[in-house]
């Protein structure tokens, strides 16, 4: 510790974590500095930019609220979120594949019934969804617990129109059961591609590095059900421009559903529409929890 | 880019980088998202230890503000600072060694000449410091700018005690110009050991880790001269307890001087002293520009 240089620091950092009681906390610290070193070193840091990144760090901080969190925002651009949700949800192969949460979740939405319109007001073209949640034995599961959740015509969320009150305001997001045979169905909206918010250090990162902060059009979904994991996902709308090149990486092949577009006319529920409607079908695969005897 | 998991993310994301027209920036992107992943991938970092990352990084930009800047001090403790500060400070054997900047410096100090008392007010026992800067052919270099600062006794700058005013009330902290034979002396005060601020989340971490706050005694210097690399160091007090484990790793064995103890009586500048006095003697060596011809 007398003699710090370039190529002894790493060392009298990781030895300074030798007292760290909590051995999980002392293994991610040592890998932590590991990486950190090794990034500064492979890029050769100079000390401009090095304080450009303390700066960017700082803004990055100030601009996050209660509303805005911009360091998830700098995870999920930096495919950190995509990673870290993948390696923690690995699932065979006849499983429903999961993607990231988002910061557009909100606990305690509205109840509904299947056949309901959950939009509340969101403007879009109206989307008839519909599908079942099953067992990899295909077998239905009764009484799935479903959350969903989506963004308007305009691309935004209502926790982002509707400003301090975005939390008491539900549009085009709610809570159902699966009926006992596993199957769901609900009336919302057309999903449509919209940017993550891009008016701070986030978005600057993005124009620097000659990136859009587009997501393609996306429903999410939250499922869950005693004996399974809890399944957090999209589904994507085939033919979306941004499928390729989704701002936060959470694409999967397997999520991609073409939503059926339908000419004005009798809708599922016997409305009479007068513009075009749409369809969504998409059944969930959920994966068993690990018994240990 | 519609197959993103988790072993496909990492060059999903470099590939990302592909139209940053700013070379550097893509090398720095790219290495970054390299390590920060395979940081994420060696730990196998679950989703709950990753929010908690999320909301340290939050409470840093939020206690961080026009005079703390956390970010910097975690930077300083996981050895970032020190790594970066050596690699790009790369000096022969026979000059001085850097060290890190720290968060104390003020620009524009109080002008002093050789012989004046820096400490202004300012708590400890009186230190009389003399050295000599010189070039590597042991010339003195005639005029070099000195700029010096260090904490009271009780381990604070003038800026962490006077709040607010903290710029404009400058106590231990001086600039002066050597001679024409580079030989400078000023006094000034005992340098103490002092703990960085860690009533914030890098304090939370540093004890979480087993770590104390603390650095050993040292007094700073930053010195230019025309033709000469700025050299920016500390001087270390030899004995001090803290030389095995700065907090901020930024301890050299060749930067650690004895201050000598004085029992009472005449100090250099012939004032008579009742309580004991201290002397430091160090020169410095300034590195060469490198000329391009
Ligand atoms: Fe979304
Ligand atoms: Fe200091």
């Amino acid at each position: 510790m007398r003699n710090i240089n370039e190529d002894t620091i790493t060392q009298a950092v990781i030895a300074s974590f030798a007292d760290c009681k909590n051995a999980r906390l002392r293994t991610i610290m040592t890998s932590l500095a590991q990486h950190l070193h090794a990034f500064a070193r492979d890029v050769h840091l100079t000390e401009d930019e090095w304080f450009k990144a303390i700066e960017f760090l700082t803004e990055v901080g100030h601009i996050t609220d209660d509303k805005r969190q911009e360091f998830i925002l700098l995870s999920d651009t930096l495919g950190l979120s995509m990673l870290v949700m993948s390696q923690n949800n690995r699932k065979p192969a006849n499983c429903t594949e999961a993607t990231v949460f988002g910061p557009f979740y909100v606990e305690g939405a509205p109840l509904y019934s299947n056949g309901d319109d959950i939009a509340n007001g969101a403007k879009g073209a109206p989307c008839y969804v519909k599908g079942q949640v099953r067992g990899a034995n295909g077998k239905g599961i009764p009484n799935a617990q479903i959350d969903v959740w989506q963004s308007d015509e305009e691309g935004f969320y209502d926790v982002q129109n509707f400003g301090d009150e975005g939390h008491s305001v539900h549009r085009a997001r709610g809570r159902l059961k699966a009926d006992a045979e596993g199957y769901f169905n609900f009336r919302s909206i057309l999903a449509e591609a919209y940017p993550i918010p891009h008016d701070g250090p986030v978005g600057r990162m993005l124009q620097a590095v000659g990136r859009h902060p587009w997501r393609p059009a996306h429903l999410h979904f939250m499922i869950e059900a005693p004996g399974y994991e809890r399944l957090i996902t999209h589904v994507f709308r085939e033919g979306d421009k941004y499928l390729d090149s989704d701002v936060v990486f959470g694409v999967r092949s397997t999520l991609i559903v073409e939503w059926k577009r339908h000419e004005p006319g009798t809708a599922p529920d016997g409305r009479n529409l007068d513009a075009p409607w749409y369809t969504l079908d998409y059944d969930f695969v959920l994966n068993p929890l690990e018994v240990h005897a």
